[in-house]
């Protein structure tokens, strides 16, 4: 598959760029941003899938959170897709900054006229990361997510369901469960209809009811306490980290005095993520 | 003078904020971002004026720089205004991206009608510094100030003319020599007229051959060579360069394959200005 490239900069020895190709998966153009640390040059390196939340684009992760500094000194590469199709003839497309364009929600959309290009779900798991691999030298078997808010709800849906090709997960303010919120119920019935064991294939907390653990290294998940979408329960890490409790999956869920939703929240804590991602996937030092 | 809190974000256990306030310097509101590290909340901490380039307003620093977890380590606030006035009623005044708003080029403007609002010299140099010493632990004797392009400018410029303000002074990518270039040519005729003598206290090469040495500690400055302003010669930071190592100024001019004139540039070099300032304005050590 072609690969257009949009803009390329250096950054901390490595390059930051953004591609735009066609998508079979979701058929309309997307766009997607990777940083190639410095290791890249010579050899093949892991790399982190980052997904970001509501609103944002595939430029947000790059811009706003100081990952590359990290990703240069462990050796990993960092992608970004977009948050959504864009542009797919949908009328009402951009109505909402909760549901469609911006809010894809990382799942495989079964209602019309959804189906027909808001498959987010299957373009980050097979196509984006397929792109990644034929292009750039990535260790197919060293692959992590991690992700916020409704990135954060991609990550570990993406993750629990795919141990085989996610190695490690993390997630900032993640939406955890998402059959019990607001933002989730709408984008759910939205995109899946009223069929609720859809709907379970797409809730960390539902999901992880259901199986043992399948990250013995851990899951990390970041919160703020004053983010005012975990007061107003959108968020919900509590119910996730019960069910971890129970079913003897480490988790460490920190909770952050102070600290909000938004960037400056994530950018303070972003070096401790990639340097659990780095702990799985370049072994138990984690520098590469 | 009142200050409206206009957002606030826990960062890097301190607080990345912006205020508006009414300024009489330059006659319409005005925005500024400032981070104040964990050690404000005990004690007076240095402060670094930080000027941003054209187009760029309070905001770009600190969402693009990624300099907080710095500022935290050494202990120092960071300030960094609008790069104009804006809305000032002027009809012409968002007419260029090089002129007018977005582009007050850290001059007082003497020529009709920018006469009236464009003084963002002495808006930086006195109302902001005043303006945030009132308001915030920040220690008077321990004063930096950096920027990119336009606002390395403007920061070589303010630090030259004030050594007795500034005590250390560094910048990214500046226009080190306006009066040879399309950007300081056009912003001079247009802020200040025909008056050459005039132009000669806004360039800081020009300043430089006029007086001794001012910054013992040095003058750091960082240069992409795949800069494409590099290229069009607009910035010219040979110019500067000579003018020091004739007069005798301690320059440290590095020049960097493959890096652009963006943030992510910046953002690689960013904690080799921040611990170059905090040498100087912590002692040795740089550590506060």
């Amino acid at each position: 598959m072609v690969l257009a490239k949009v803009e390329e900069h250096a950054s901390f020895g490595g390059t930051q760029a953004v591609y735009r190709h066609s998508s079979t998966a979701v058929g309309v153009p997307m766009k997607f941003s990777i940083y190639l640390p410095p290791q890249a040059a010579t050899r093949k390196v892991p790399a982190l899938f980052y997904l970001a939340g509501l609103t944002c684009t595939e430029e947000t992760f790059p811009i706003k959170a100081g990952a590359q500094r990290y990703a240069a000194e462990h050796g990993i590469a960092l992608i970004s897709p977009d948050t959504s199709p864009r542009d797919t003839g949908i009328p009402w497309e951009t109505n909402s900054w909760e549901f469609g364009a911006g809010a894809g929600f990382y799942v495989d959309a079964t209602v019309a006229p959804w189906n027909k290009h808001f498959k987010m779900y299957s373009y980050v798991k097979d196509e984006l990361r397929e792109l990644a691999l034929e292009h750039f030298p990535i260790d197919a078997s060293r692959i992590g997510v991690f992700g916020h808010s409704m990135g954060g709800h991609g990550a570990l849906v993406l993750a629990l369901r795919n141990p085989h090709i996610y190695k490690s997960v993390s997630a900032f303010a993640p939406i955890a469960a998402p059959m019990q919120c607001d933002w989730g119920l709408g984008a759910f019935s939205g995109y899946l209809g009223d069929d609720r064991n859809e709907w379970r294939r797409y809730d960390a907390s539902e999901l992880m009811w259901t199986m043992s653990s399948r990250f013995p290294d851990g899951i990390l998940i970041d919160q703020g306490l004053d983010d005012k979408f975990l007061t107003e329960k959108q968020l919900n890490p509590e119910v996730f980290e019960k069910a971890c409790e129970t079913m003897g999956q480490p988790l460490t869920l920190r909770r952050h005095e102070g600290y909000d939703h938004g960037y400056f929240f994530i950018s303070t804590f972003i070096a401790d993520h990639i340097a659990h991602h780095a702990r799985v996937l370049n072994g138990a030092a984690g520098l590469n």
